[in-house]
C-alpha cells in the first residue's frame, strides 16, 4: 500500500485534496489552492507557515520555532509537517492572505486614492507607446501606384514624424483586403519598439476612441495593475492582487533558488497568471474589449522581471550579482502568455543592476531626481529597500537589503497594509495604546506604518532602550511568554483573531536591523559623494504604506537621516506611477533608459565600510547621535 | 457505385494513381507527382498539357488545339479529358520537364559557369547581412558588472560599429548559461534587420568559420540557389530546378488567378518546397550544417515574392497594379517554412512596381547603371521581359508583357535551356540548317537563343518576309500540316523525341509579338526622355539563355533597339548576380532599397502611343526600318 492516498480537508475554506501517504502540509494546501505565508519557501526556518491540526495525526519534526503553548493548541509548521491519514486543519488568520478578495478591492481604492500624490499628469508629453491612427488613404490609379504597404507607411508619415517603419506578415497578409474593403478607410495600431515603429494591426473604419493600456507594478508581495484610456491618459479603474508566486518563497532570493534548483517555469506562469487575472477583472468591470488593449508595461525588480519573461536569474543572487539583463527588448505580450491583443507589445522599465531595478527607474522617473537642481533621496522601502541620491549631475544607488520586515514579514503579527492592519500608534503618557486600523474595523495585524509608529512610540515611552531592548520595569504590557520578553500591543479582547497582538523581541530586533539597513545605505550613498545629510534638500519616502506614513516616527525610529521634517514627502507606489508616465510618453520611455544607464549602483555587502555604518545603526535612532541633532534637540535625548 | 476508382498509370514514369471516376489526367498527373506542361493552367486554352493514352478509354472534350495525325496518334489534353476507366499514359517528351535531373545537374554547371560574366566580386564591400562575430567577453566583476545582455552588446561594439541592436527571448534565456559555461568565449551570429541589427544567435566557442548564406533568383520558370560562403563571398556551389508552381499556370497572370479563386496556400508550398529541396541538395552536396545556414535572400518579380510570403497577389493584375508590397521586411525563415537556421533571416530583394520586380532591381545593381554616367538599358528577357533605361541621374522602366515565348513556351517545340535544347541555329546559303545543341545532344526542342537564331536566320535566308510569313516557294523545308504552314528545322530522324522539330506559323506569330512588345518598350522609355536609341551608350541583355546569345540576330530580329554590336552586352542571370551582392553587403542592400525608390514605372497598356509602337514592331525588324540605320546598311534591307 504504498501509494496509499489520504484527505486533508483545509478549513474554513472547505477545500479537500486527496495527496499520497508523506506529502508535506504545505505541499497539500498548494494542491488545495489554499494560500499559507511562507518567507523561506519550505526549508522550515521561517516559521510563517503556521497550521492548525484540528483532526487526526500528523507526523511533525521538531521545530523551535513553536512555542510550547502553541504546541499544545495543535499548530504546526506546514513544511515540517507530513500527512500520514486523513486530517482536518484549519489555516490562523496569521497564515492566511488577509483574504484576497478584501484585499484586492480596498487596495485598489487605496492605490487609486494616493496615486495623485506621486504626480500624474505633472511633466510628460501625452505620446503613448502604442498608438491608434484613423487614416483615410487615397485609392491608387495608374499615377499613383504605390504598393498597400508603402501607401500605408505614407499617410502615417503624412501624420507623424516616422522615420523607421516596420511590420509583419501577418499585418500584410490583410492589409489588402481591409484597405479595399473600405475604401481606404482604416485604423493603424501603431507601438514603438527600439528604434522603431511597428504597424501592429490594421482595422476596419475608426477604431481610435478603443486603446487600452496597462500599466503594472509587479511587486515582490503585491501586483497593482491600472487601465488607462491611452487616447486621453486617464486613469480608468486599479486592481491589486497577491503575487502568487510567494508559495515559493516570500523573499526574492528564495524565488531564485526556486527557479535554479526546481522550476523556472512554475514562477513564470504564476506571475503571468496573477497579470492576467488582473487585466480580465479591469476590462470585464470597464467593459473594455481584450483587443483594445494594445499595450502593457510592468516595471518591477530585476528578478520580478526576470520571471516574468523567462530569464534565468540564477547569477542575480551571487557576486558580482549579473543579470541577465538590464534592458528587456520590447515584445509580444503574447510570448510570454499575457493576454491582451495577440499582437499587442509588452515593455519592461529598464532596470539599473541585479538588485535597483525597474521600480526604482520609475521612481526616479516619477520623483524628477535626475532632472533636478537639489539634491535628493529617495527611499523605497519595501522587499529590499532600494535607495537612491542624486541630483541632475549625479545619480548613486543601492539596495539595502533590509529584508520584508515592513511588509509585515518576519515580524509576529506584521502583515500587509490591508483591512484590520494597525497602521497608527501612539502611546499615551499613561503607557495607554491608542491605534487605527484602516478601514477601522478590528485589529488583525500590524502593517508597515504600524510598525514605524509602534517603534518610535515604543521607544519614545522609554518602553524600549536605543538598543531596543524591552524594559519590563516600564509598563505591565511588558509580559515574558517562552522565555522571551513581548509587548502587548492589542489585548485579545480587542482583536480580530481573539489573541493578543503582540511585538516580540525578535520582531523588534528585526525591524532595527531592517531601519539600520536601510539608514546605513544611505549613509554610505551621502559619504561616497562626500556629503553630509544635511546637504540633502529632500527624502522621498516610497513604499505600499497605503496612504499613510508618519514622517516623524520614521526620523525618531532612525529609519531616515536627520534632515528637517518638511524635507520629508511621503510619494507612494511610485512604481506604479512610472509604469505609467512611461506608458504614456514615448519620450518618458527614452528617459528610464537614460535614467537607468546613468545610475551608479553600490555594492553595499562588498562596499568599505559598510558593516561598520550597519552595526551603528542598528540603535535607535543611531550609536551616534549627533547624526541626529534635530531629534536630539526635540526629544531630549542623550549619549548612553 | 459514384465515387468509383479508376488507376492511371503514367509511363514513362511508371508511376500509378488512384482517382475517382470523372478525374482530369492533369489532376491524376498531379497527384502522381507527374509534371505535365501547362501554360493556362488547365482551361483548355494554351495546347501544352499534351499525353498520349495507350491503353484504356477517356472522356475528352473537342479541341483544335490537336491535329488530325496527332489525335490518331493518341494524343490528348490532359486538362481537356476524364478518366472513366483504368488507363495508360504516356508523357510524351514535350510534355515532359526535360528530366528534372538532368536540369538540375547540367543547369547548376551552366550557371557557375556564366555566372561570373555578370560582374562577380567586381563592386561592392564584403560586409554580409548576417554575420558571426566570434567574442571574448571579459569575466565580470563587482566594479564592471553590465548584466549579460548589455556585457554582449558592448563587446560587439567593441568590434562594429551597431548603433541600433535588439535580440529576442529566446536569445536571452540561453545567453547567462552559454557565457558561463565557456568562460565568456562565444559566437554571436548578428543580422540586419531595417535599421536595427539583430543578435539571432549565441553559440558556444568559435563558430565563425561556419556562416553560410543562399542567393535564390525565384524565377517564375527556374528557380536557382547558389550556396555561399558568407565569410569569404566565395559561391561553393549552385543548383537549380523548375518552379514548381508550373502546375498551377505557367504564366505569372495565371498563378495569380489560381491564389485568388483557388487556394494561395498551395502555391506558397510549391515555391517553399522548392527552396527547400535546392538547400537541401547544396548542404548535403556541400557537406553544410543546415544550422550553419543563417541567411537567404530571394530576388523575384513582384509576384513570385509575394506567393514566397504567403501576400495576397490579386491586386497585381488589376488596374492600377498595386501590390500589396514593393519592400517586404526581412523576416525569420522559418516563419514562411524555409528550413535554414530556425532563426536565420530571410530578405527579398525590393520591386519597383506590381510588374518590375526585384529581379529587376538586382538587374539595375548588376549591371551598374544606377550609378554610371552613360546612359544605358537593361532589357531582361524573361517570362515578361522587364526593360530599364537610365543613369545615375534618372531611371525608367516597363514590363513588355511579352509573354514565355523565348523562355520557350507558347512555342511547339520550345524549351528552357537544358540538355538537348538547340542553343544555335545557322541557315547555309543552299538553305542547309546547322545547330547545336547545349551539351552536344540529340535535339529535343529549341530554347531561347535557337528561336532568336532561327527567327533571324528565317529571316536572312528569305523563309520569313518581314512580317514573318513564311515563304514555302524559298525552300522544301517549309511544308503545310493541317492547312498552317511550317518550317522544319530538324527532320525527326536526328531528333531525340523522333520526330520532326519545326517552328509552326503560330510559334513565328508569337515570337514576333514577343519581340514587338519588348521593342515598343524600349522605344516609349527612350521617346519618353526625349531621346534617341543612338543617345544609348549601351545595351545589356539579360535573361536564362544558357550561356550563349547572338547580338547580331537580336538586332537583325529587331527584339533590341540598333545600336551598334559593341554597345550590347549579354550579362546572363543578373537576378542571381544582384541577390548574391545583396547578399554579401548592407551597404549594397540599402542601395536596392534606394534604386527601387528611385526608378519611375511606366504601365505599358496605359501608356499613350503604346499599342502604335507595337504593331509597328511586329515586323522584322520594324515597319519604319529607318529606325534599323546600321542594319539596313548591313543587310541591304529595302522598304516593303
Amino acid at each position: 500500500m504504498k501509494n496509499r492516498k489520504v484527505k486533508v480537508l483545509f478549513e474554513p475554506y472547505h477545500k479537500v485534496v486527496e495527496v499520497p501517504k508523506g506529502t508535506s502540509l504545505l505541499e497539500a494546501a498548494s494542491q488545495a489552492k489554499v494560500y499559507v505565508s511562507s518567507i523561506c519557501g519550505g526549508d522550515g526556518i521561517c516559521g510563517k507557515c503556521r497550521l492548525v491540526v484540528k483532526k487526526g495525526a500528523i507526523h511533525t519534526t521538531p521545530t523551535t520555532l513553536l512555542s510550547r503553548d502553541e504546541i499544545q493548541k495543535g499548530y504546526v509548521l506546514a513544511c515540517q509537517s507530513r500527512v500520514v491519514k486523513d486530517v482536518e486543519i484549519e489555516v490562523p488568520v496569521e497564515s492566511r492572505p488577509e483574504g484576497e478578495k478584501i484585499l484586492i478591492d480596498k487596495d485598489a481604492q487605496r492605490f487609486r486614492a494616493f496615486y495623485p500624490i506621486a504626480g500624474e499628469k505633472v511633466f510628460f508629453k501625452h505620446d503613448p507607446l502604442v498608438q491608434k491612427l484613423y487614416l483615410e488613404l487615397p485609392q491608387p490609379d495608374l499615377l499613383d501606384n504605390l504598393a498597400d504597404h508603402q501607401r500605408l507607411y505614407r499617410e502615417i508619415r503624412r501624420h507623424r514624424h516616422e522615420p523607421i517603419m516596420q511590420s509583419g506578415l501577418k499585418v500584410l497578409r490583410i492589409l489588402p483586403k481591409i484597405l479595399r474593403q473600405n475604401q481606404g478607410k482604416i485604423t493603424a495600431t501603431i507601438g514603438i519598439r527600439g528604434r522603431t515603429t511597428e504597424v501592429i494591426q490594421i482595422e476596419e473604419g475608426d477604431t481610435t476612441p478603443h486603446n487600452f493600456g496597462i500599466a503594472v507594478d509587479v511587486g515582490t508581495c503585491t501586483v497593482v495593475a491600472h487601465l488607462i484610456n491611452l487616447n486621453n491618459s486617464k486613469t480608468l479603474d486599479a486592481e491589486a492582487t497577491y503575487n502568487s508566486q510567494r508559495v515559493y518563497g516570500e523573499e526574492v532570493t528564495r524565488r531564485i533558488i526556486y527557479a535554479e534548483l526546481k522550476d523556472p517555469d512554475k514562477l513564470q506562469e504564476a506571475i503571468v497568471n496573477d497579470i492576467n487575472n488582473l487585466i480580465s477583472t479591469l476590462i470585464s468591470r470597464n467593459k473594455v474589449k481584450l483587443n483594445d488593449v494594445t499595450a502593457l508595461l510592468c516595471a518591477g525588480n530585476t528578478t520580478m522581471i526576470h520571471l516574468l519573461l523567462g530569464l534565468d536569474p540564477s547569477q542575480i543572487r551571487r557576486e558580482p550579482y549579473i543579470p541577465v539583463s538590464t534592458s528587456a527588448p520590447p515584445i509580444r505580450a503574447a510570448e510570454v502568455g499575457i493576454k491582451i491583443n495577440p499582437r499587442g507589445l509588452l515593455y519592461c522599465l529598464p532596470s539599473v543592476s541585479s538588485w535597483v531595478g525597474g521600480d526604482t527607474t520609475a521612481g526616479i522617473l516619477t520623483t524628477q531626481i535626475y532632472e533636478a537642481e537639489e539634491t535628493a533621496m529617495l527611499i523605497d522601502i519595501g522587499t529590499n529597500g532600494e535607495i537612491v541620491m542624486g541630483n541632475k549631475e549625479w545619480m548613486v544607488c543601492c539596495s539595502a537589503s533590509a529584508g520584508p520586515a515592513f511588509e509585515g514579514s518576519g515580524v509576529k503579527h506584521g502583515m500587509r497594509a490591508a483591512e484590520g492592519a494597525i497602521e497608527r500608534v501612539k502611546i499615551l503618557d499613561d503607557g495607554e495604546v491608542k491605534y487605527s486600523t484602516i478601514d477601522g474595523v478590528k485589529p488583525k495585524g500590524i502593517c508597515g506604518s504600524g510598525l514605524i509608529d509602534s517603534m518610535a512610540e515604543l521607544f519614545k515611552a522609554g518602553f524600549i532602550n536605543r538598543s531596543g531592548k524591552l524594559n519590563p520595569e516600564a509598563t505591565n504590557r511588558i509580559r515574558e511568554r517562552d522565555g522571551e520578553l513581548e509587548f502587548v500591543l492589542v489585548p485579545a479582547s480587542e482583536t480580530e483573531t481573539g489573541e493578543d497582538i503582540v511585538l516580540t523581541r525578535p520582531d523588534i530586533e528585526n525591524l532595527i536591523r531592517a531601519k539600520a539597513a536601510i539608514f546605513a545605505g544611505a549613509s554610505i550613498l551621502t559619504k561616497s559623494m562626500g556629503l553630509e545629510f544635511d546637504d540633502i534638500d529632500r527624502v522621498y519616502l516610497a513604499g505600499g504604506f497605503g496612504s499613510y506614513l508618519n514622517k516623524e516616527k520614521a526620523l525618531v525610529l532612525g529609519l531616515i537621516p536627520d534632515v528637517a521634517p518638511e524635507k520629508v514627502q511621503f510619494v507612494g507606489n511610485t512604481s506604479i506611477a512610472g509604469a505609467k508616465m512611461a506608458l504614456l510618453s514615448k519620450e518618458t520611455l527614452d528617459k528610464t533608459y537614460k535614467i537607468a544607464h546613468q545610475v551608479t549602483y553600490y555594492d553595499l555587502i562588498t562596499y568599505p565600510g559598510y558593516m561598520d555604518e550597519f552595526m551603528s545603526a542598528k540603535f535607535i535612532p543611531h550609536t551616534d547621535i549627533s547624526k541626529f541633532p534635530s531629534l536630539v534637540k526635540r526629544l531630549k535625548l542623550k549619549e548612553d
